[in-house]
C-alpha cells in the first residue's frame, strides 16, 4: 500500500489530483481494478484509458490522463517498472549453504552467498559476495561467478565458465557445453576438442533453457548488459557486443561476431563466420547470411535491409501491373 | 495377451473372423509381426495392408480388412490407442515421498502422492491427491498442482505456478520463469519485474524442455486440454484457449492471445500483441504477424490464408507466361 | 609443452624449419600468440597468415607457410584437432559412485564406471565399462548405456532408452520422452500411449537441451556417428541414418526417415512422414516438405534443389527485365 504521492516520488514523476490516494497494486489498463494504478505506454492500449476501472494512471502527459488522478512521468513504462518493483511479492531468502549442497573444499565462496539444495560446486570455483545459487545446479571446476548474481535451478556451468556481477541465469540454461566442431574425413567425423571457455559480462540475463557453447581455442564472449530470452542458442567462438537483446529461439552460428545494442526477434539468427555491425535490428525469423553494417532494420531470409525486402515483396503487385500493360499492348496490337 | 474379442470390447469395435485369436502385442502395418494386431488409419500406409504379417487388423470397414481377422472400429486410430494402452509396459510406482526429497513443512501434500528423489517442494506448495512428482524437480513457493497430475524430472516451477488436474509435465520444462521485459533508456536496459504467474488448466500436456514465462501484471494462461510438444516457448502475458495443439519449437511472443482449438506446426509462431481466432491452423514455419480471424489454414511468413499464399507462390509460373507472351509480341512486332 | 617435431609426429605431418621449436599451446591465426602454433584451414582466414604472431603454422602446403616454421599436413583442420587434444586441460576424474547417487540394487554397473552426485539409476539399468555419468541425472528403468560413454548433467533418460558405446550426451538433454501423439474426436484430444523406445547407436554426440521422443509402437532410432548440436528436436518414430550432422534447433517431425550422412543447417527441419535420401544437405532454415532423393543441396521452405531455388529467387531480376522490355516495346509502338 502506498499513496499516489509516495509512488510519484519513487518514479520521479509529478502527481496530478489526489496525492493522498491509497494505491494497493498495479493493473493493466484493459483490466483495471479499483484501488490500483495502471499505466499508458503502448499506444495500442490507449483506447482502454477512457473506461479503465483503475483508480489512477501513469502517463506521459496530462491529456492522456483526462480528469483522472495519476502521475505524469517522462517514461511511463519505466515508471510502471518501478511501481511493479515496489509491489513485487517478497520471499524470505534463506541465506547460507543448504546442508545437501556439495561444495568442494577448494571453492572460494564469498560473504552472504546462498547455495540451494543439491547444488554441486566443484573444485576451484569462485563465487562473489551475495550471489544466490538455487537448487540442483552443477557449477563445474574453475567457474567464476561475480557478485550479486543469481542462478536459478537445474543449470549447468561446464568447467571454466565465467559470469560477471549482477547476472541472472534462468533455470535449465547450459553454459559452456562443447562447441559443435567436427572434422570429417572418409565418412568419419572426428571431434575437435573445445578448449576455450564462455565468458559473460556484467548485468547479463540468460533465459530458461538457453545454450551457450564454449570456444574452440579462444572464448565465446557475451558483452555486458546483454539480455537473452528463453532457448537462445549461441555457438562456439561467437562474440556478442554489449547491450544486445536476443529473443526466444534465436540461433547464432559459430564464430559470428555481433556488434553492440543489436536486437534479434524470435527465431531470427545469423549463419557462421559473419560480422554484424552495431544496432542492427532483425525482425523475427530473419537470418543474417553475410556481413551486415548494422544501424538499420533487416528482414527475411536472407536478411535484407527492410526497404529492399519490401521492394522485393512488391513483386506480386508488379506482376499484376505487367500483365495489365501487356494485355493492353496486345489488344492495341490486335486492333491495328 | 488378449483375445481378439477382448480387444474388440476394449475398443468398442466389432470382431471379424476368429474371435478367440490370441494377440500378444501391436505392430505397425509395414513391419507387422505374427501374433500381433495392427491398424489402418493413415491412407499413406494402406498399401502395406496386403502384405502385413500381423495376425489381425483394426480398420474402419470390412473392405480394408480383406479376408483377415480383425476389428471394425469407427476410429481405428483411437482404437489403436486403446490397444496400445492395454499393452503398455507397467512399472511399479513407488508411492510415497523419497527420503532424499526436501519438503517444506508448510506444504500441503495430498493423499497417494509420490515425490521422487532430490525433489524440492518449497513453502506453501499444494499438491493434489494422487499426483506423481518425479526426481530432481524444484517446485517453488506457493505453487499449486492439481489431482492426478504428473511431473517428470528436472522440472522447475517458479513461485506461484498453478497447474490443474490430470496434467503431464515432461522433463526439463521450466514454468514461470521471468517474462522478457526491459525498458531501454540511454543505452541501459532496465528489467521490468514480472509479478504475474503461470496458470495452466486441466488435462494439459507440456513437452520436454518447454519454457512458459510468468506474466508481468496479470498471468500467462494455458487453457484446458492444450497439448504442447517439446521446446515450445510461451512468452509473458500470453493466453492460449482450450484444446490448442502446439508442436515442437513453436514460439508465441508476448501478450498474444490464441483462441480455442488452434494448431501450430513445427517452428511456427506468432509475434507479440496479436489476437488469433479459434481453430486457426498454422503450417510449420508459419508466422502470424497480425490479428487473424481463425477457422482456416495459414501458411508463410507473414502468415497468409493458404489460397492467397498459393496465389503469391504462383508468381514463378506467371513470370514464365509473361515472358512467353512478350516474346511473341516482340516477334510479331519485328515481323511487321 | 612440445617440440614442433613431437607435434608433427602426433598429427602425422612433416616439419618445416626448426624441429626443436618449443610450442606451449595453440592460437587462432588472427590472434596468434608467440610460443603457440596456429593453423590455416578455412581460406577466409588465410589473409591473417602474413601477420600472425604465432610461432608456427600448420598448413596443407609449403606456399601457405611462407618462410615460417611449421607443419605440412594433408588435413590441417584434423591436425589442429589433434594438437588441441594434446593441449586439452586435464581434470582429475573421480572414478567411482558418489555417496549421494541413488542406484537401484538391480542395476548392472560395469567396471571403472563413474556416477556423479545426486544421479538416480533406476531398476534394471545396464551401464557399460568405463562410462561416466555426471551429476543430477535420472536414468530410468531398463535403460542401457554402452561402454566408454559419457552423460553430463541434468539429463533424463526415460525408461528403456538405449545408447551405444563412446556416446557423449550433453547437459539438459531429454531422451525418450513421450512422442507427441493424440487422437482428436469431438473436441477431445486422447493421448496415444508411446510404447516404443529411443535407440541410439555408437559414437553419437547429443547436444545440450536436445529432445528425442520415444516411438509409438516401434522405436525412434539414431544411427552410429550422428552428431547433434544443441536443442535439436527428434519426434517419435523417426529414424536417422548413420553419420548425420544436425545443427542447432533442427526439428525432425514424426515418422520421417533420414538417410545416411545428411546435414541439416540451423533451424532446418523436415515435416512428418517423409523420406530423405543419403547425403542430402539442407541450408539453414530449410524445410523438407516431401520425399527428397538426397545427394544434393536443398534450400528454402519448401526445400528445393538449390539451383531451382536460385532460379525462383531470380524472379526479381526477371521482373526488372520484363518491365524494361515492355517499356521499349510500348515506346516503339507509340512511335509507329
Amino acid at each position: 500500500m502506498a499513496t499516489l504521492k509516495e509512488l510519484a516520488d519513487i518514479v520521479q514523476g509529478t502527481v496530478v489530483g489526489n496525492a493522498g490516494l491509497k494505491i494497493n497494486g498495479i493493473s493493466t489498463v484493459q483490466n483495471g481494478k479499483p484501488g490500483t494504478i495502471t499505466f499508458l505506454a503502448n499506444p495500442r492500449y490507449f483506447k482502454y484509458a477512457e473506461f479503465t476501472k483503475a483508480s489512477a494512471v501513469i502517463a506521459s502527459n496530462q491529456e492522456l490522463l483526462g480528469d483522472r488522478d495519476g502521475i505524469i512521468a517522462d517514461n511511463p513504462q519505466l515508471a510502471m517498472s518501478k511501481v511493479l518493483d515496489y509491489f513485487s511479492p517478497q520471499y524470505p531468502l534463506q541465506v547460507g549453504i543448504h546442508a545437501s549442497a556439495i561444495i568442494d573444499s577448494s571453492a572460494k565462496v564469498g560473504k552472504g552467498v546462498s547455495i540451494g539444495p543439491n547444488t554441486i560446486v566443484e573444485s576451484d570455483v569462485i563465487i562473489g559476495n551475495n550471489s544466490i545459487i538455487g537448487a540442483n545446479n552443477v557449477i563445474s571446476a574453475e567457474s567464476v561467478i561475480g557478485k550479486n548474481s543469481e542462478i536459478k535451478s537445474n543449470v549447468h556451468f561446464y568447467y571454466g565458465t565465467v559470469i560477471g556481477d549482477r547476472c541472472l541465469i534462468h533455470s535449465g540454461a547450459v553454459i559452456g557445453s562443447d562447441g559443435y566442431g567436427f572434422v570429417s574425413e572418409k565418412n568419419t567425423h572426428f571431434k575437435i576438442p573445445q578448449n576455450g571457455k564462455v565468458v559473460i559480462g556484467n548485468d547479463v540475463e540468460i533465459g530458461a533453457n538457453c545454450t551457450i557453447d564454449r570456444g574452440t581455442i579462444e572464448d565465446t564472449t557475451i558483452g555486458d548488459m546483454c539480455k537473452f530470452d528463453n532457448s537462445v542458442q549461441i555457438a562456439h567462438n561467437v562474440s556478442i557486443g554489449k547491450g544486445c537483446l536476443l529473443t526466444a529461439h534465436v540461433t547464432i552460428a559459430g564464430s559470428t561476431k555481433i556488434g553492440e545494442f543489436c536486437i534479434f526477434g524470435g527465431q531470427a539468427g545469423a549463419i557462421d563466420h559473419v560480422t554484424i555491425g552495431d544496432r542492427a535490428i532483425f525482425a523475427c525469423y530473419t537470418v543474417a547470411m553475410k556481413d551486415l553494417p548494422g544501424g538499420q532494420i533487416y528482414s527475411g531470409a536472407p536478411a535484407r535491409e527492410i526497404k529492399e525486402k519490401n521492394r522485393r515483396d512488391a513483386v506480386y503487385v508488379e506482376i499484376k501491373q505487367l500483365k495489365e500493360q501487356l494485355k493492353q499492348l496486345e489488344e492495341k496490337f490486335e486492333v491495328m
